[in-house]
């Protein structure tokens, strides 16, 4: 059971429709898998298309789908008719991002009526071995009144 | 004139080379432009494969390439076997990233014998009007005796 | 001439009493230096109270006076019946803080209808030299209609 | 149980000297409390010479204690002729530090060869409740064959 009780009961429908707009995760690879209130997952499969110079997964596309993540978890618990934007994000890269697939969880540790603080954690699975890559905090900021969705 | 001088004097094209083997880079389009002695410029140009939900530029595509900026302008610094690593990055978005193109910015305060720390600032170009986006800071750690070409 | 126009034009003594009130700054020994709009100096003095276990200051002294700074250089810049908190912020520590004098600076780099940014900076001045010891960024929110006193 | 193995079987007594050498925390009235391999408890009381304007604790010393129970988290961990230094500190001031007593624990993430990463959490007691009222990240630098004494 989540200890967070959203807002919009159709929270989870309007959160993979946002995620299917950000053209930047359907370029990458990422999917949005688990949508619970304040925890979202996101996953990555190994590509070239995602690397840095030594084949790893790149630490900014690491920091990418764990912003995302904690991005989507903070969205959860918010009205139908509003909607949320980084203000600032941390992450300590601290293994390296070596494997199959990369998992990004973002947690909702403090819901605000302005600002929501996540931490953020992304795992690196090799041969079915999950490795701690990445951890991270996030800050987030609510506008009301202003529906999920591109101006015009 | 930069305040900083290269050990290596080939290290604008071993950058060049290193950026050239980002696969994540070059999926996201984004470009190596100036390449100074602790300092590294990378643009990224609009196109909807880099956009969050509301279609401005993705806030984690924004890290990404500033992640990628510092790490390069610390990598202006130092020797040709060595390698370098982000440690954890943190980064503000002070404004949306709206516009034609990203211009991505990395400068070294303060280059060290095992860390170094860069800033990080982010532009968005919209008709001309350039308007700063981001702002961050960047921890690096150098590896010595690793030359910075993927294992095997 | 500061790029910034203050809306309270007596911000400074509003500035210098919220200062005093700061019982932890006395108690450490802080003065406040210069108050300019969106701009704000903090000096401290050494003594055994402010040092770790090396005998240099403190690194989480070092960050308490820069928090400072840079919370009342944001507070230089809004009106007289709100207040400023501090969300988030981040120092990295860039070279012992060895001397007789810190000097923190805090400058905004953004400010907001509802937030914030700024850099903050410390230095350590020792025989008449300066040296950069701490540098980094905060994020800060205002609160209207809640003059910054105590209540009750 | 621990989920760390300490290197120096004394280093609880080790920790407790070197947090007893740092005049800034005596002068505050921070107290340590748990010492476990990996993971570190300070406590502060609340009186005037630990306050902001509004007459909470202050976020300064707030991440003071934050940052010095993350240290000693860190240092658990290493060999007795090593010490531990602060690389950079984030913290998010979550809700305000009001209370009787403040509590700040630093736990190890991931203990490295060079660096360590620790998060920092601190709560305000007040009236028996807790509340968590700070989150932070912490990166560290180990630096070998530097006893933890001042020079000298």
């Amino acid at each position: 059971m989540s200890r967070f009780q959203p807002v919009d009961p159709d929270f989870a429908a309007r959160i993979r429709d946002s995620f299917a707009r950000q053209g930047a995760m359907s370029h990458l690879g990422a999917q949005m898998m688990r949508v619970e209130p304040g925890e979202v997952e996101i996953e990555l499969a190994y590509r070239p298309e995602v690397t840095q110079q030594h084949g790893f997964f790149h630490g900014g596309v690491t920091g990418a789908i764990a912003d995302t993540a904690g991005g989507y978890a903070a969205f959860t618990l918010i009205a139908a008719d509003a909607t949320m934007l980084t203000v600032e994000y941390k992450i300590n890269l601290i293994a390296p991002a070596d494997g199959e697939t990369l998992i990004a969880i973002g947690r909702v540790v403090k819901p605000g009526r302005t600002l929501t603080i996540c931490e953020i954690e992304v795992a690196a699975v090799k041969g079915g071995v999950t490795t701690i890559c990445a951890r991270g905090m996030q800050t987030l900021i609510r506008l009301e009144g202003r529906p999920d969705r591109p101006a015009g």
